[in-house]
């Protein structure tokens, strides 16, 4: 640093600098907004005053048992208040949230508890049975304080003690002032076990700046109204609802949570609390798609992790959801890329629309750069909508690392950018489109076939509701595509029927040797997981 | 900072961290919406793709010239495209924007140049002839490049070099990638000078972080739709437009630039480009309000700076115009108090809702904390509306300090807070209301009186448009109000009408002892120079 004047007496101080942290958010609208309705729940009801006052015993109550920085702190929940609660008072107690997925098997839970090194859980009452069992497994010690949020599970849990007990050993009158209650926007915030399709699950960290800035750009990307109206479709576990708790404080919007979702739930749930707003990946677009109902007034639908194909994005817009789709990962906070809207879409055919709405886009305001790059040149690929390449995404909403997995981290890394694992193409307009997973992409004599491709034309069959594809060995090509669908109730479509189909809707080379009829196994974030789909293909 | 497994391999690197800057909305919206309309100035319209290239034409040649991190450069300009170029380039060169009021004397401006160490000025043509004067008062040598925006003024500048001729030296190569521009947040982005009621101007110091988190922050609060359309009428050289500049780069939004305002030019801008948002002072309000005209649409109008009587606010709603009322100061990066609106407010009367709306409100997200501090007891005042105490403001939006001096600097920051000056009082809802300046309290027999509230008293009579209140000395009292007043054309309203309705509208000890009619004097940001009228007062 050179000498000039402005490095004299211009210093940071406590009245000009105050680490970014998204707990602030929630302090503001407690103060501003304090009698608006926070959360809507199957059995309560929540103001900002008082879930502020509710995270603030949470948090006081922490300390009490001297959870401090450095400290993971889990839960396992479905979207209940105590989970929304959870997001803003475990940070703000200076320890790390780990969310575990409700889906997991005992194993995993244990190997999360003992490598994430919790010091206490929060378990929903539904899921003391698994948790009981991960313990069992491990020989865990930590405490367990279940959330008594449904009367449908026993709460008979020897040596655990009630949420609903545990905040009243809180103090109100601490973390009323969140202004510096982080000493670093540097902090870990959160600690997120992806799905991990082999081996162990992987711990991504990201921190209060990340946080901060992924939930402004959320409200920027949707451009979000005042006081929205968010169901809670998807499940707060998976990547802390893509940032949305903390955006739905700086709004002071209400939450609707809901403990288990269905078509017909999400539809009562639009007319009755007049949502605005709802996120979910495709697995809930062709649930919506399948109900059928037709809305009154446009209700705004984020989607994103697994590409939906045009085909099924023409037809949930027809029923009132205006789609907005983005592209994100755990490692990058969730939304990071969004196809945003450019007025001259106005004037095309909704197939058109459709089309380019399925395009992944460009990236979210967090988000400093992005690139596609071809692996084996080493180069951006061409704008040309068909080289196809690795994203690459650099910003402040990246992710810390991977916990205790320097490995890992490094290779995620490499040459200043995070690698995604995604392999996509770029348009001319700069939009770029996911093609596949890395791992997933099939080599058929040299050529580089994309899985996703085929899947949407597949979806284009009025009888097919579900299709995932995947690489067979071939002794031939080397490898092979082999398709798995799922068909309309009654529909007697056959095998030769759908390789018809392909025959006279993509390239030779492309078109499934194999068919394989029923559904098709997902995680729980709508991920197809298609390292079993292979597994399966070249048995069956 | 204690052992744990999170101090460990989760180090910020070029993929995780980027310094905050406002520069980075430019790149993103200009590779996003490159044919949107950026900037229609009056003999002008550019796209986003054309102000892109021309920032970094611009700011290419002011590194060519050796401009760098640590250097002032200065502009002179209305709000013309080239002023809003500079809100980029120039700190996209490193370099510190310095934006000189266009309506100094040559002895301030020449002031300005020297503290400032500006390595080189951008003037309009228009104030060629000036900034001549200040050049020759302070022998300064730096180059000046003029802006040749209006063909009305002279381009006859001997030595000058033109703007449109410096861009051209530049490399549009240079500056394309945005991400890591700055090696730090905590970097001077601009150089404001306050009007400074007494003595010399100081220069107010902020950084790009500020910048960043201010901008988003007027989106936050003003529930900007998409694609804004802005008009210019709050001058961009006053606190840098209150950052809007780079609000409007974040939301690629029009920016509708004119070099001089009147009432006509704004009614006559609002219906040809279907302006949805701009800024202003009371002066701007009462302008309006002068004209009459009603709008076919909503317009949304923010002000700040001098507050508006609900008088005022009640007239200029039933235009069409849609008031947020904010309060800033150039030393918070503008706006940083807003009038939050309450959904409970739409069941009360106009008058009701205009007295609301004329409270200061609560913090911006940009600030942290904000309190009214008792200058006697040294605690926060009650909330009652009523005891009067100094505002305090704490957060990342708060300047660096005054450049070179260090003693103002220590003394606006004292205990960790930014102490604004401002007086006022906080109601049970949390919401403030400024009472006056500090240093503009009368003090009449030991009570306090605000001037403000005589003011606004004053307005609500019908033949009066503008009015200001100052203190006098008194051999009883030690001071005493008296108050400046503007009548409506052909009124013949007397002093002792004016000291009747007074008399029927407050209390005995705050009747202005002296009527002064006539004209009141504003500093271009349409604050009232107190100082200049109680000399007035003092010897009238």
């Amino acid at each position: 640093m050179s000498f000039n004047n402005y490095n004299i007496g211009l210093e940071k101080n406590r009245a000009n600098f105050v680490p970014l942290t998204p707990i602030s958010f929630l302090e503001r609208t407690a103060q501003i907004f304090p009698n608006y309705t926070s959360i809507i729940s199957e059995n309560n009801k929540f103001t900002w005053k008082s879930t502020f006052a509710r995270c603030r015993l949470f948090a006081s109550s922490l300390k009490k048992r001297n959870i401090k920085k450095g400290d993971t702190v889990s839960i396992i929940a479905p979207n209940t208040s105590a989970m929304y609660e959870a997001h803003f008072a475990i940070p703000m107690a200076g320890a790390t949230i780990n969310t575990i997925n409700i889906r997991l098997d005992p194993k995993t839970i244990s190997f999360i508890l003992s490598h994430s090194d919790s010091k206490i859980i929060f378990v929903d009452t539904e899921f003391i049975p698994v948790v009981k069992k991960a313990f069992k497994i491990g020989n865990h010690k930590i405490p367990i304080i279940f959330i008594d949020d449904s009367e449908s599970f026993s709460k008979n849990i020897d040596g655990g003690q009630s949420y609903e007990d545990f905040l009243n050993e809180g103090n109100l009158e601490d973390f009323v002032n969140c202004a510096n209650i982080i000493d670093d926007e540097w902090s870990p915030i959160s600690l997120s076990y992806t799905s991990g399709t082999t081996g162990n699950p992987k711990g991504v960290v990201t921190h209060h700046r990340g946080a901060y800035l992924n939930s402004i750009s959320n409200y920027l990307i949707w451009k979000m109204k005042k006081n929205p109206v968010y169901l809670w479709t998807l499940p707060m576990f998976h990547c802390n609802g893509w940032c949305f708790p903390w955006t739905m404080s700086v709004l002071a919007g209400v939450n609707i949570c809901l403990r288990k979702i269905n078509a017909k739930k999400i539809f009562n749930s639009i007319k009755k609390y007049d949502v605005t707003n709802l996120c979910g990946t495709t697995v809930i677009i062709n649930m919506l798609i399948e109900e059928g109902i037709k809305l009154n007034k446009k209700v705004e639908f984020m989607t994103g992790a697994a590409p939906p194909p045009a085909s099924v994005l023409e037809k949930i817009e027809k029923q009132g959801f205006n789609i907005t789709h983005t592209y994100g990962l755990t490692e990058v906070y969730g939304p990071a890329v969004v196809c945003e809207w450019q007025n001259d879409w106005s004037n095309k055919k909704t197939d058109k629309i459709a089309e380019l709405k399925s395009r992944q886009g460009v990236r979210c305001p967090g988000v400093s750069d992005l690139q596609v790059i071809n692996k084996k040149t080493n180069k951006p690929v061409k704008k040309n909508g068909k080289e196809l390449g690795e994203v690459y995404i650099r910003g402040n909403t990246v992710m810390m690392g991977y916990y205790k997995d320097k490995e890992s981290t490094k290779n995620s890394f490499k040459d200043g950018w995070f690698h995604t694992g995604d392999i996509g193409v770029v348009f001319d307009s700069g939009y770029i489109q996911l093609k596949d997973r890395s791992k997933d992409i099939i080599i058929s004599g040299g050529e580089n076939i994309s899985t996703i491709e085929i899947e949407n034309t597949l979806f284009q069959h009025e009888e097919i509701i579900d299709a995932a594809v995947v690489g067979i060995k071939d002794a031939k090509w080397g490898e092979a595509p082999c398709a798995f669908v799922t068909l309309k109730k009654n529909s007697s479509l056959t095998e030769e029927e759908v390789i018809k189909f392909c025959k006279s809707n993509m390239a030779k080379f492309k078109i499934p040797k194999k068919i394989i009829f029923g559904d098709i196994e997902k995680t729980s974030t709508g991920k197809i997981q298609k390292f079993l789909l292979r597994k399966r293909a070249n048995q069956e």
